[in-house]
């Protein structure tokens, strides 16, 4: 950030009073800018027994795996952020269950949130984000073209708590 | 936001090209600036059955009770975010513990996540953002004077689950 999204006049960058961080401080109208993580809010889609992937269409990782996720927007719930990039990426109806992951990813500034989900009838195809959207059986998982290791992460532990029949809550930092 | 915060440009509000929402965008050098919900990380304390609050001395809510949360920075995990917010608030070093509730604020564009901690010696005061810290029995708690309905929620699940035995994670959604 070089200039305040307030005024148009150049920031700089200083430690408020009472704050511990430097953060983009505008000299001419006092404004200040904070920066947090961003929230990515996705699901692990399970339809039969197998796995629902995802293709991407896009930046980063274009043409690797991953499961639906997305940016979380304003005025929605997490559950809903979930749902509706799995709605957009996999054209996909998902029921969500319990929350399965929580990855802070401290290099990119994001927490990525994973839950379970179950796609009822195996209706989805590719959405404009996609090239692909494919049912996978455990045994067909394409472990070394997923996109992010967040990915890895949801899916292993996923499989491992379906096998065991548990579902509990999962934490990965990464730096 | 009124102005690109790259180059100072005013921006407009449009949907950016493969995109279904109205973003501030920069018509001089094309940046496309996102807005989105931020994560208030925080704890119910616990030390021998009493509970950690914090009397705010900060608006919003100045005068107030809430369990030590605040914004998450880039740079911290989640759970980092959590212990640090309750040592600056509470001066207080916890230990953390499950998962409680993840709250998400439609009308503030937050995502407030409580994590159960333990406080192992009653050591703590006042942060500079705080007016007094203090445990409180059960049946003490000032529920008239919480600061946040995510407070009242969290520490209703709280006790409630700590009456059970059981450690489940909650989910709420406020307008």
């Amino acid at each position: 950030m070089k200039y305040c999204a307030n005024c148009g006049h150049t920031v700089e960058y200083r430690i408020p009073p009472g704050d511990q961080r430097e953060r983009a401080t505008c000299a001419q109208c006092g404004a200040i800018h904070y920066q947090n993580p961003r929230i990515v809010a996705g699901c692990v889609v399970e339809h039969a027994g197998k796995i629902l992937l995802c293709r991407r269409a896009i930046e980063p990782r274009r043409g690797y795996w991953t499961n639906p996720a997305g940016f979380m927007e304003l005025g929605e719930t997490l559950q809903g952020a979930a749902a509706r990039e799995t709605r957009e990426e996999a054209l996909a109806e998902v029921q969500l269950g319990s929350m399965l992951a929580v990855v802070s990813v401290l290099h990119t500034g994001q927490v990525h949130i994973f839950f379970r989900a179950r796609l009822p009838e195996p209706v989805y195809g590719s959405g404009a984000e996609s090239l692909e959207v494919q049912l996978f059986d455990e045994a067909a998982i394409p472990w070394d073209e997923l996109a992010f290791r967040s990915n890895v992460f949801s899916l292993q532990r996923f499989l491992e708590d379906r096998r065991a029949g548990r579902e509990p809550l999962h934490f990965l930092d990464l730096p």
